[in-house]
């Protein structure tokens, strides 16, 4: 049997996992700190549920699950749909659902956070994982701009709390993306496939996009939306396709960028964040040393109202967790992955006991205290205590017992001697 | 669109979510505190991996997940496994492939803690989720009974740290239960049909157990069984199936009790812990109001080898994390759901500004500032602010603004007054 994890999937050694646990832990009092509310979700939803937006890139990967027992049975022999459960690709869509069922007994709007981990069945490579987490902090039932600021300013917060300076922040709108596609006469049914292709401009020459757009296309209308929508900054052309959305743009901008003035904030006219629920504005989160972006998000007035009942205006934004984590990595010595204060040694089985309970009672003063759980030589115990990286060592031999004292030894200057218990404790504690 | 999640599955409210969030924390602060370090594996397994333990009941109910694109065509062209992965449905067998792969670079023994959801496709009822959370901590290379202690003390530990008291801890060796099936003559083919009857000695009446076991095994090996393994407590026929196992027993028994004088510690011959891949001691916790376990381990020194390389000794044990949120809902006024310190209103868009600037700054100084996401009469945020369960209100009009002041509400008594933004802070902080 293989021991390697499956394709695209990984497994986290202490230094690591003790780190993931650590920056969700900030994250989630960063989000709480603005008046975020938690809220959990599970792994599974509906198959239906999950193909409902009718489109999206996303529905191509989510993992199926299959039927179980005579459901499964029924399925085979009536050639019908093998799976009814799918592993969730993202936490907006559980979001939405959850809000259409509880939305009457939350807080009116409702600030939520919500963090774990969503599957998409990716082509494994390189820094692309097929479970990975997404920490989201959304806003239901707002459709003010001042919910969009509060949406940014909790992500730039995280950022910050974290070290990282001078992220940018790309803002659009997707009605202004729409109504530039309308405008150029790009036909409805072609608009998706402008949509993906300008979305490459990062990765893209401006050249390539433009002939991959006047191919789809045809020549006139790729100019046009060449004017309007290819330019790094917002234009005139770009102001003119709708001076409502750009002014409340600005205004998000400009609130944003008083509160959180060391962000770079900027009008991107080729921002799409995707061809999913998105309706009005869209923003993204970028790091100068890393390519690709931080998170993103934006506003999804819609998406609600495919769980029944009215569609209630919502925004929010979602944090990648593990493009974050790399440059956590990069930035940081590695993390503690929990080094004891204290490892107790065992000196033979019957004396084991004593070292037992003085490993309890060094507990009981907050201490991390180790007692090592198996039978070796001493030898191999102070080589355990290296191996975790403890900074004192106690044992406990016959004459120790006898004289109700213990062997204290501070592994990092090697020096060591008999002391009592309150004694010991009072040392490591220091 | 239906807004429920699927039948098994749960939403957990801000109030829910939070007190999860705050119990896995102390359970993670509790097992470092002993020198357990963290370790994260994924929650997809390849189906190969999680079936390759030969039985248990376990396997039954795994969420299988579906091939995808060719792969997916070529089986069914082949008629053959539509799925090639599966959810775990517990944290054993994952970490017994994650140290197979890993050991070299860990620490000797390793002591290692995992949380997280494990998923069983269980029949949907009162009580049984299909998602659940479990806790575990095991010792993996240590074949002493000195791991076992580690373990069950640890775990203890969770438990006081929750304020539970009383905790009864069942013990029995998987070896006695094989050695008395055999003394009694029961054949090999009929000892796990018998041990699942066993099993039902917590929930059964003692005689009816007794006529199963006769009805399956006839009815001298029954009276055989019953004599060594049907006792409350250990008897001398127990004893005398294997005198080293029952004093290993006892010297576990004697030294957790006497760090954990409150814990009521017993020999329980009949206790099983499943069919699975336990191999020796094994343990359980129960509770004096909760029926069932409150979690449960043991020893299990061949599955290591599974997958690949010699078999490394291991022992470990899982809390219960759903029933012991049962224990700790019953126990706990509501957990807070993250109430705000205060709550910012917004008195137009054209003060929002404002609003966003006074809540930054309140966040600056450490306290959870909630400013108004949307747009509403100022009654309507008040509201909010009671939904939110704030302790202050903060509004700023044209003259506030004008003024440089604030107008701070105490919402508990609805004392209200202007003052600066320093005042303000040092008012909400106290």
């Amino acid at each position: 049997m293989n021991s390697t994890p499956p394709s695209g999937f990984r497994d986290f050694l202490p230094g690591q996992a003790a780190l993931r646990q650590r920056a969700a832990e900030t994250i989630a009092r960063v989000y709480r700190s603005f008046g975020y509310q938690p809220i959990a979700t599970s792994a599974l939803e509906d198959l239906a549920a999950l193909t409902s937006q009718g489109g999206g890139e996303n529905e191509k990967l989510i993992f199926k699950v299959m039927r179980r027992g005579e459901a499964l049975e029924r399925a085979r022999a009536e050639n019908g749909e093998l799976a009814d459960l799918g592993l969730r690709f993202d936490l907006t869509l559980p979001l939405a659902r959850y809000y259409a069922r509880h939305g009457s007994q939350l807080p009116h709007p409702f600030k939520a956070y919500h963090l774990g981990p969503v599957w998409r069945a990716e082509r494994a490579q390189k820094g692309r994982y097929r479970e990975f987490w997404q920490c989201d902090a959304d806003i239901v039932g707002a459709d003010s701009w001042g919910a969009e600021v509060e949406i940014i300013l909790a992500i730039l917060a995280v950022f910050s709390e974290f070290g990282l300076s001078g992220i940018e922040v790309h803002l659009n709108d997707r009605r202004l993306v729409e109504r530039a596609l309308e405008t150029a006469q790009v036909p409805p049914e072609k608009r998706d496939a402008a949509c993906v292709i300008l979305d490459k401009l990062d990765k893209l020459e401006r050249s390539q996009i433009l002939t991959e757009l006047s191919a789809e296309l045809g020549a006139g209308p790729a100019a046009a939306v060449e004017k309007t929508l290819m330019s790094e900054e917002a234009g005139a052309a770009y102001e003119a396709l709708g001076p409502a959305e750009v002014s409340a743009l600005r205004r998000i901008e400009s609130a944003v960028q008083a509160v959180a003035p060391d962000a770079r904030l900027r009008l991107s006219p080729h921002l799409m964040r995707g061809l999913g629920y998105y309706t009005g504005p869209v923003f993204e989160f970028r790091h100068p040393s890393l390519s690709g972006s931080l998170g993103g998000g934006g506003r999804y007035d819609r998406l609600t109202a495919v769980f029944g009942g009215p569609p209630v205006p919502a925004c929010g934004a979602s944090i990648g967790f593990e493009r974050l984590l790399l440059l956590l990595e990069e930035k940081n010595d590695a993390e503690d992955p929990g080094s004891p204060d204290v490892v107790v040694t065992v000196f033979d089985d019957s004396l084991r006991p004593r070292s037992i309970e003085i490993g309890a009672a060094l507990r009981a003063q907050g201490l991390v205290a180790d007692v090592f759980p198996g039978m070796a030589k001493l030898k191999a115990q102070f080589k355990y205590a290296d191996q975790k990286k403890a900074s004192w060592a106690v044992a406990i031999g016959p004459d120790e017992a006898a004289r109700g004292v213990l062997q204290l030894k501070n592994l990092r200057t090697g020096e060591e001697r008999a002391v009592s218990l309150d004694e010991a404790r009072a040392l490591i504690a220091a």
